[in-house]
C-alpha cells in the first residue's frame, strides 16, 4: 500500500510501505476512505519534536472495516467506522470515567500512521465507532474532522466549561481553535470571541458560531478580552496552540473562578505557579478523549446539524501529503485533506 | 493597643499600635476574641517573602463588633462574627459566583494586621460573617479555624472534587492539610490518605477522618499512593504547602481526568507544561474564597459536628507571639493561637 513517512523534518515522502496485518486478536485492518494532516505533525515536520529516523506519519482516519481479529464482538467488516488517536479499551476504570486518552491499555496510533491506504486500528472495539450506515460523500470530511480536531475542540470546550450565559474564548485560530468556537456554539455560549488575524479564517470563525473577533495576541490580546468583559475576563478560554504566550494568554483572559481548557500540544511551556494561584483559574486539557464524544458528534454530523469538515480548504491526493504539508505549514491550508 | 509587627525575618513584636478608626463607612471595628499564626506568615518570617520595613501581621480573626460605618446595614455591635483573610464586597460579579477571594473589590488583610486587639475590617457587610448568638468559650478555636485554614482546607477539597466514591489524597501535614482531610470526610469521600510522617499529625489526619496515612514523599509518596490505587492515583489530590516537589507529587499522584486542588501559597513552582499536558489532570486552586464557605462552616461548629479547633496545639497570650512563631517555625506546633 502506499502510505506517508517522515524522514527528517521537512522532508515527507509518500512510499510502499507493506499492508497491515491483524497482530492482536483485537485489532481491526480498515481501508482508509479518507485521513488529514494535524497541526500536531507539524511539530516533527518542523523539527520542534525530535524525529528519530524514518517514521510513518498520521493519526486521523474514517474508513470502511476489511477485517477484524478473532477477539473483536462489536465492530464488522463493511462498517464505515471512525476512530481516534489513542486506540482505548473503552473498559478500564479511567475509559469508563470519560477519559479514553488516558486508557490504561491505551495505544497512539502515530508510529502505526494512518496517512495510508489501509491501518491496523488496534483494541477495535473500544476505539472504532460505526455510522449508521454508509455516509453521504459529502459528509466524509466532517466525520474525518471527528477523529481528531472536532473532538479535541469539543474537549477543550468542555474544559473550558463553555455553556449558556457563557462568554468563551478561543486562543488559536487553527483546525481545533474553529472547531472549539463550533463546539461552544452547540454548548451553548452566549458569546464567542475568537482570536484570529487572518481573513478566511475570521470568516470560517464567524460561521462556526464565533459573534466577535479579536485581532491582537499576547497581553494586548488579554487587554482586549478584559475590555469585552467589563474588566473581569471570560468565563472560559479555550487555549489551542501549546506555547508559552499562548497558554499566558489564555490564563490572563480568564476571570477568577473561570475555566481554561486547553488542547494545544504543550511545547516549552513552564507555568508560573505564583501568577496561576492567584489567577484562581480552573485549569483542564491534555490529550482529548475524542472516543467519549464520537457517538453524539457523528449523530450531529450525520444530522447535519454541524459541518465541521469545513475546516479543510485544501484536499490532496495522498501522494501529494508533502505537498500538503508545506501549505500547513506555511499557513496557506487551515488543514489539508488526503485522499487515499 | 496591643499589636504583632514584624520588622524583619526572624523579628516579630508586640507593642503599641493605634487603636485602628473607621475609615470608609463600610468598614466594621471588631475587638478580637481569637486570633492566630498562619503557615503562610512563615513564608516572610522566614525571609522567603520579602519584608518592607516593619508591618503589622496576621489575617485570621474573630471577635465581637465594636463599632461600624455609616454604611453598614446587616453587621451589627455585639455581634460575634467571622471573616476571611480578604475582605470582599460580596455583591460583585465574581463575588456572586463564588469567587470573593477574586472580588474586585478585594481588601488583604495582611497590612492591616489581626494579630492584636482590635482590627478594622473593610466592607464588613460583604465580609463578616455573624454567628447565631454569642458562642460557648470552647468553640472560639473552632470558629477560628474557619477564618482561614479550614475555609482553606475545604476549598483544597472542594477544588479536589471531594467527594462520595472517591479516593482523596493530602499533601502537606500543616492545620491546611489537616483541615482538608475533615472538609474531605464532610463531602462524603470513601477513603483519605494523608501524607504525613509526624506522629501527633497522623492522629489529628485520623481523627479527622483519614483511612490511611502514607509517610513517603515525593515521587516514593507517589508510587504509593499508586500502589494504594490499582495503579491508577487519586481521584482528588489536595496540595496544601506550596513548594515545586509538593505541587509535582500532587500532578503525579492524581490518575487521568482526575483533580488536583491546590491551596499552598506556591514558592518558586514552575509547572512544565507538557508533563501537566499529558496529565489529564485537572488543577484548580489559589487564594480560598473562604467566604463563601462561612454559613456553613459555621454551621456545622455550631451544631459541634466538626472540631477544626483542634488544630491549635499551643495557645499564647498575643504578647508572646514571638514564641508562637518560633514554635510553628520549629514544628513544635501545628498552629498557635493567640489570645488578645
Amino acid at each position: 500500500m502506499r502510505g506517508a513517512v517522515l524522514y527528517a523534518p521537512g522532508h515527507i515522502r509518500v512510499e510502499d510501505r507493506p499492508d497491515p496485518a491483524i497482530i492482536e486478536p483485537t485489532d481491526a485492518i480498515i481501508r482508509l476512505t479518507a485521513t488529514c494532516i494535524c497541526g500536531s505533525d507539524l511539530w516533527p515536520y518542523r523539527g520542534i519534536e525530535k524525529v528519530d529516523g524514518p517514521t510513518p506519519i498520521g493519526h486521523e482516519y474514517v474508513g470502511v472495516v476489511e477485517e477484524v481479529g478473532p477477539e473483536v464482538r462489536a465492530i464488522r467488516p463493511g462498517q464505515f467506522v471512525v476512530g481516534s488517536f489513542f486506540a482505548s479499551d473503552n473498559t478500564c476504570e479511567i475509559c469508563r470515567s470519560g477519559y479514553q486518552s488516558g486508557c490504561v491499555n491505551r495505544v497512539p496510533m502515530n508510529p502505526i500512521g494512518t496517512q495510508a491506504q489501509f491501518a491496523r486500528i488496534p483494541l477495535a472495539d473500544g476505539t472504532l465507532v460505526a455510522t449508521p450506515g454508509m455516509p453521504d460523500a459529502d459528509l466524509v470530511p466532517s466525520l474525518l474532522a471527528a477523529s481528531d480536531v472536532l473532538g479535541t475542540g469539543w474537549f477543550g470546550a468542555v474544559a473550558a466549561a463553555a455553556g449558556p450565559g457563557k462568554t468563551v474564548a478561543v486562543v488559536g485560530d487553527g483546525a481545533v481553535g474553529l472547531c472549539a468556537v463550533l463546539a461552544a456554539k452547540q454548548l451553548g455560549a452566549e458569546r464567542i470571541i475568537a482570536m484570529s488575524r487572518h481573513a478566511p479564517r475570521q470568516e470560517l470563525a464567524r460561521h462556526f458560531g464565533a459573534t466577535d473577533i479579536v485581532t491582537e495576541r499576547g497581553d494586548d490580546g488579554v487587554n482586549v478580552i478584559k475590555d469585552l468583559t467589563n474588566g473581569l475576563g471570560a468565563h472560559s478560554v479555550v487555549e489551542a496552540v501549546g506555547t508559552q504566550e499562548s497558554m499566558m494568554q489564555a490564563i490572563r483572559s480568564t476571570r477568577p473562578g473561570g475555566h481554561v481548557g486547553y488542547v494545544g500540544v504543550a511545547h516549552d511551556v513552564a507555568l508560573p505557579g505564583d501568577e496561576l494561584f492567584f489567577s484562581l483559574v480552573h485549569l483542564h486539557g491534555g490529550p482529548a478523549p475524542v472516543r467519549q464524544y464520537l457517538p453524539q458528534l457523528i449523530d450531529l454530523i450525520s444530522e447535519r446539524k454541524i459541518d465541521p469538515g469545513k475546516v479543510f480548504d485544501l484536499t490532496l491526493p495522498l501522494d501529494q501529503a508533502a505537498e500538503g504539508y508545506q501549505a500547513m505549514d506555511e499557513r496557506r491550508a487551515i488543514k489539508v485533506l488526503l485522499q487515499p
